[in-house]
């Protein structure tokens, strides 16, 4: 029998981590705890309503169905038995490997502030992206049952904490949506007063970009009618709005985009981590004393890498490749390479016709840079059929600046039901 | 002030009587406790994988945004207050109403047996259409994580009670699915070995078609790998599987399209209800004792029209419709006019080219019968955009066999967790 190679999670870092071990003498089998692969840089637009989720989401069993050493397995797993190299999952089944490649990801972190999560959900699954969908539509909804304006200023506020780029994507769109979609829908407001608020922590939006597109980007939000506050520490938030030490805004749609904290799964290995919980890896991604185990994407953490691995999607590619690579030679008796990070540049969409994005020393913005992040998005979409279906949506909504998924699947609650 | 007309319910009876009041001189107000209006006939795809949820539900507020004197609330009417006229929602709030159309339409009947519920979803919302999707779905998982042969086949055994036009629909996707989307996606079992089941109590599918019709219908089923049990009362069903008298049926999903039941809306009237808790109406509408009330749709009972009324949406429009226009003469001190219902036929599909078609005395069956239901479906549907992506969806899936959405959102569970 071949040796078996156990992939946890099927994100970026997984699914190409399965793919390179296609013609390798080896039985793969790729666990992940949903049915499907999901393309994460989009995962916004279903959060806001642009896009329906089954454009965003591949059945993994499809995708692998004619790899023929590669056995998709619906399962969750719970934790690593290093000593018996098997992986126990949550019903307790066990799966023996003879080669383990972790790509569980990364969580959202509320710093310590768990209570927060209920009130500002993340955004990092397909069901997460139903929930903050739910909460933007049905504020407004809310806010058109509601006769007292002064109650009904909290259903039309809009506040997103975090200006990374899913934080600037998501003030951007639930911008366009009130000022735009939802145009005279209304009787009893004009949507296009709703206040869209994007707190960050640092002192400026998108920090891992150059100081001068960062400015750009604040300027076209705020074109847009985001209302953008830098330096401000989030210090509480409940079912009534956000605390922001003295100062306080009154909000019923609150989106966490702040933090990240690594898969747990990591912590069952018994190796040390690093910051947000990731497993520090040697520079060939192997785990320190298990060369048979292997960490990419956001859960692995290359301490010697210098510039650090950035937390997106290239990188877990490029991880998961590698390490599969790697896998490759230690079976052939050849040595493990160590892993090297290729930055093709960044790329940041903050609403209609504009963007800011960096290759090198290159930096663009406005509609030159939009183009650029929507061909690369498209042209990386998984599957030609998601490709196409995503541009017919995307080529009319920018027309018509309609949205194609203003569905809520819920019955009618009493607005307190969601806080 | 013009006279205020409150709709409760936006299926396809509170729609077309909504869009017929546009220029009378009336206040509309719409109720529903979902943000969408529905397009039912084509619910089955969504629960079968085949067409993502916005393709067929179109937010009310974007349909009813350009007709200025209607106003869409997202809400519950939990009861009509007929007394002091007015409709009381999930919130306690009232909604005063000059005019009252009726429209909330039919739920899911289980005759009594209201435990078989939970093991026996049936098809009348998108909530409803996700839990069967992600049931069908699973299963093919959890047999694929299944080493025991035995305890495989309950996973792989489909149960489809009640061989109406939904039922059929239902099953003969089913069989599509395991006999062509997934095959060669799972290394344990082969997918076109799964058991669908369609149970009906009558002597025949299809009861309201012509014999002929039922008959090739039973025959294009039992062709596309359904097994057609005809003439068996189903007596119980729970977490393992369906009795049937004294045969047991071990599967581990069953969908219920077997029975409906009015709305419980129509019972605060306080006047008489007629089979299955419907209103029974006067000949133009109307409810007995109260002409400001009409009822509309799957809640309406016309004793008096023969043939009866079939519950199905061109009579719901009809209805709607006709509503409108009685309102708006008796608004203008015209008498009311009977309804009439005008049948164009009826159409119903049974998979991959095949379906069968009744326009009166005129039969028609297999590909012909399925362009004209996929044409008329097509045309329906509300909303051009809507549409185009069904139609692309689905010239995919028919080349391919390929189902545009797979996707389950949820995370993975131990197997009994549903069932």
């Amino acid at each position: 029998m071949n040796p078996r190679v156990v992939i946890l999670g099927c994100g970026f870092g997984g699914l190409f981590a399965a793919r390179a071990l296609a013609r390798a003498p080896v039985e793969v089998t790729v666990v992940d705890r949903t049915n499907h692969h999901l393309f994460q840089p989009l995962l916004y637009q279903v959060a806001t309503a642009g896009l329906a989720a089954p454009a965003i989401a591949e059945p993994i069993r499809r995708t692998l169905a004619r790899q023929k050493n590669a056995t998709t397995l619906y399962g969750e797993a719970q934790r690593v038995d290093v000593a018996a190299r098997q992986v126990v999952l949550e019903n307790g089944d066990t799966l023996a490997y003879d080669r383990l490649i972790l790509a569980t990801g990364a969580a959202d972190s509320y710093f310590g502030h768990d209570e927060w999560r209920a009130h500002a959900p993340g955004l990092k699954t397909l069901e997460d992206a139903f929930r903050i969908r739910e909460r933007i539509l049905l504020a407004f909804e809310h806010a058109e049952r509601e006769p007292d304006p002064v109650k009904r200023a909290p259903w039309l506020t809009f506040v997103v904490i975090g200006a990374g780029a899913t934080g600037v994507e998501m003030a951007g769109m639930v911008a366009e949506i009130s000022r735009h979609t939802l145009k005279g829908e209304f009787r009893r407001f004009d949507p296009r007063n709703a206040r869209v608020v994007l707190v960050e922590g640092m002192e400026r939006v998108l920090p891992p970009y150059a100081p001068d597109l960062s400015e750009r980007a604040r300027v076209q939000l705020e074109r847009m009618g985001v209302t953008v506050w830098l330096g401000r520490q989030v210090t509480g938030i409940d079912a009534q709005g956000v605390q922001l030490g003295g100062d306080r805004l009154e909000a019923k749609t609150v989106v966490w985009c702040a933090g990240v904290a690594a898969s747990p799964l990591g912590a069952t290995l018994g190796t040390p981590l690093g910051r947000g919980g990731r497993v520090i890896a040697e520079p060939d991604l192997s785990v320190p004393g298990h060369p048979e185990i292997q960490v990419v994407g956001d859960l692995a953490l290359l301490p010697d890498h210098q510039p650090p691995v950035p937390g997106v999607a290239p990188a877990a590619k490029q991880m998961g490749r590698h390490a599969a690579r790697n896998i490759i030679a230690t079976l052939a008796g050849r040595p493990t390479r160590p892993f090297r990070y290729r930055d093709y540049g960044q790329l940041a969409t903050i609403g209609r016709s504009s963007a800011v994005a960096m290759f090198g020393k290159v930096h663009i913005w406005g509609w030159l840079a939009w183009v650029a992040w929507l061909t690369a998005h498209i042209y990386f979409l998984i599957g030609f059929r998601n490709r196409l279906v995503v541009l017919i949506d995307w080529a009319w909504a920018y027309w018509t600046f309609e949205r194609a998924a203003r569905v809520v699947d819920r019955g009618a609650r009493p607005p307190e039901s969601h806080g």
